[in-house]
């Protein structure tokens, strides 16, 4: 502790005991003093008498005295030096008002070092531009009403359950409405126990990476995938081995080839609409990806974040579907369906697993969001939440071949990308030759922000592709931002 | 894949395709084939014809007949035994239903051993018994209501922007909100970029061991002390070094002696009232401790879990107040004051520290749930939190009374303890001879759960003690609790 210019010692304290209400001596004491330094009597760096001369001129026991001291001292207004006495505080609790502006002291140990995939970035998305880029649904077709609504009904009439201690893997009717809906819509057939509810689709690779994952692990991901997926597949100390992507999905063939020269954990992977290329991995491949996961005891980690969106035919059942050897864990999220703020997600896994997964979750934050868990349990026991699935289903339809429409009329000298069959954004590949890094920094300053491809790839290069979302955008909105795009071009060589 | 009764294949396929619809040739055949297994004319496990006899026979080309059987496998109602033939699936997308009551198959890949301390445990109290033991606030006081209007009313106002992608360091309303009480009241003088809102404390205490602590890293915690927060720490990799604690909390001169022969990354504590044994660290401790830490560079991880219920006094202010050299991480929670499913808590740390929680943070859950945060974040405005917590200290002190009467008037030949200053339990310690263990199980079969000591020592000894929770109770409850803890009382030697 620094104290200013230095005082003299007080030698005699002439304190005005307050003697009619009752509180103890030792807190009128501190009381008294407390006043004369807001009264400006005491003042910062002042340094008091000793405790016995202090007893004596109060007419006090010394331990009077000393309980004072000690509360003074342990709400800030005075403070001790070791050999050298007492002190007024040069931070008062009056001050701390003005301490505040300051903030706190900078960091005073040393932090191990961070590992690099944690770099500082941008969480928010920036106002007044067009986001192209932001894989999430449309926020203006969020039915605030309808959830606000139930929320508060769902909390009035449970809220003393709800907002007590309850089971980390999930409130019970959320587990049950879960279970019942992957049964019969998606051929997973878990019990409610198997479902495992966790905050977004980010939690459930995170829960699964800390549960199953030792430091050093092999664990395979896409060569084009999902960074924040890596990150917590890292953090758990994976050493991740990318496998390459095509038009039928992951490579299983590539798979098998790693997997004969070394040992993997688990596999990452987005079967359903590859992210970021929306392609369904065939038939095939998933056999053949179940039967090698089986075959060498990898847990498949299925990430199927967003299965509603499927325009063509039905969507294509999981590979949990069809997983008899317990080797699938499968990852799914309402972030997509309903909003990402609402922070729900689920692992289905096989009960073992889904056990440990539950005592986990419960060292991370005890449990999860049980009213908002109860008030989707109802959405969806009410159907609520199916219809409005069909009612975004088919506008982001209608958003997808006006920008497919857009795209062939306006770019298609420097974009080729196949329609895709699901999912809320369209991954184009630009043709040869073309700076993307460049098109879409000069897009940006025509405010539409676009991602190019290397955010996407795992060595973080440029393949020459734009990932184009459509569900956020009105017609408006999507022809606004493809012509921005276009004007941005880089001409075609 | 299994199969039943061995079928004779299907020599020819009849289907019925629907002409009138537009859809593609190969979605017309799967259709067909999928209405016939409906109908019961194609049964499980029966044998489909080679793809070039269906071409032929449905006069196709044979592409459009590997895409409707891609199709049907894909959906799972027919699968491709190798060199066998292709066959319907024993398991139809209609019979899910039924698969799903057996739920998924056992786990089929081997999980690393799970490290003890996350043994399976119970998650929720059990009803019909009077919890002595739940460190909860009385479920019948939280303001449910006002929580339900005020949540809708935010989320109506702002849920576009709510429900979106934000900062997971939290709400800024709350976090504004968070370090202008924190300022004022507590004299900790955050700027609110220094405030990371968690879910509760345990997350904040998960965060901060995956923040700092690297596998091997030595942190101090007391010998009586918070075991949730123990795991968190263990689970980054932290060994754990108890440290005493007395009547005047952890004992600072044994801290020092293990700081001597050790590195420590950080020491874990509860100074205000020590959990469980509800004393307040003396000044000189506190002191001391802010000085090891500088000297030694060990971060203090300081969690004030129920600092608004102090009862005699002010409230002690905070380590985290008295930190110039920045090497507090204060930590708190609303659980205690509102409700503990709301799961919101903070730390409260220096810059540096607080930016990278907020990344790791993002790798965790992405960010917190932003209606509730942006929810208490009005409270707090309106003062409707301070009323609140006002009124609980109020109702909680009557209750501490009361049960320290009953407990003088009834089991004074068994327990002595000293008046909590603050917290919501009393801890008891039992009188020589006292099979404690033996007294908590005749009482839950009288309808009271009390926690003994043992479930808060580091080694699991039982220390003679027992932790009882006023706060819960209403009179009659802590009455009827008390005379069954008489009644289970073991007759003293």
């Amino acid at each position: 502790m620094k104290f200013g210019k230095t005082s003299g010692p007080v030698n005699t304290l002439k304190l005005q005991l307050d003697e009619s209400t009752g509180v103890p001596a030792f807190l009128r004491i501190a009381q008294a003093v407390m006043r004369d330094v807001r009264r400006g009597r005491l003042h910062a760096g002042q340094r008091l008498p000793g405790s016995r001369t202090l007893a004596d001129q109060l007419g006090v026991h010394r331990n009077t005295v000393l309980a004072a001291l000690t509360e003074l001292e342990s709400q800030g207004w005075i403070s001790t030096e070791q050999a050298r006495g007492t002190f007024i505080s040069e931070a008062l609790p009056e001050q701390l008002a003005e301490r505040s502006r300051r903030g706190l002291a900078p960091l005073g140990v040393r932090l191990t070092s961070e590992p690099d995939f944690l770099k500082p970035r941008e969480f928010e998305l920036p106002r007044d531009v067009l986001h192209f880029s932001a894989g999430t649904p449309d926020p203006r077709l969020v039915p605030i009403e309808l959830i606000a609504r139930t929320w508060r009904r769902v909390v009035r009439r449970g809220g003393h359950r709800l907002l007590e201690y309850g089971n980390p893997g999930g409130h019970p009717g959320l587990r049950a409405g879960l279970a019942e809906l992957l049964s019969t819509v998606r051929g997973v057939p878990a019990k409610a126990e198997q479902v495992v509810i966790t905050r977004g689709s980010q939690m459930a690779v995170d829960l699964l990476a800390r549960s199953i994952i030792e430091p050093g692990d092999g664990v395979a991901v896409e060569t084009l995938g999902y960074r924040p997926a890596w990150e917590a597949l890292r953090l758990a100390g994976a050493v991740l081995h990318p496998i390459p992507v095509d038009s039928e999905g992951l490579d299983v063939g590539a798979l098998e080839r790693v997997l004969k020269k070394t040992r993997l954990r688990a596999v990452y992977v987005t079967p359903h609409h590859q992210y970021p290329t929306t392609v369904t991995m065939s038939a095939a491949r998933r056999l053949a990806l179940l039967s090698l996961a089986r075959r060498h005891g990898v847990l498949v980690i299925e990430d199927d974040y967003d299965h509603e969106f499927h325009f063509e035919g039905r969507p294509v059942l999981p590979l949990a579907s069809a997983d008899e050897h317990g080797v699938v864990a499968y990852v799914g999220t309402l972030s997509k369906v309903l909003a990402p703020g609402l922070r729900l997600g689920w692992v289905v896994a096989p009960t073992e697993l889904a056990e440990r997964l539950t005592r986990m979750r419960a060292v991370m934050d005890r449990q999860g969001d049980h009213p908002m868990e109860a008030t989707v349990a109802e959405l969806l026991e009410e159907g609520e939440l199916q219809r409005h699935m069909r009612k975004m289903r088919t506008v982001y339809l209608k958003r997808r071949d006006l920008l497919v429409k857009r795209l062939r009329a306006q770019l298609s000298n420097a974009l080729h990308f196949d329609v895709p069959a699901g999912g809320i954004s369209v991954w184009a590949k630009t043709k040869k030759g073309i700076d993307v890094g460049g098109w879409a920094k000069r897009a940006l300053r025509l405010g539409v922000s676009v991602h190019t491809g290397s955010r996407y790839t795992f060595d973080g290069a440029e393949p020459g592709a734009m990932r184009l979302v459509f569900a956020r955008f009105n017609d408006a909105e999507l022809t606004r931002s493809v012509s921005a795009l276009a004007e941005a071009c880089p001409p075609s060589r």
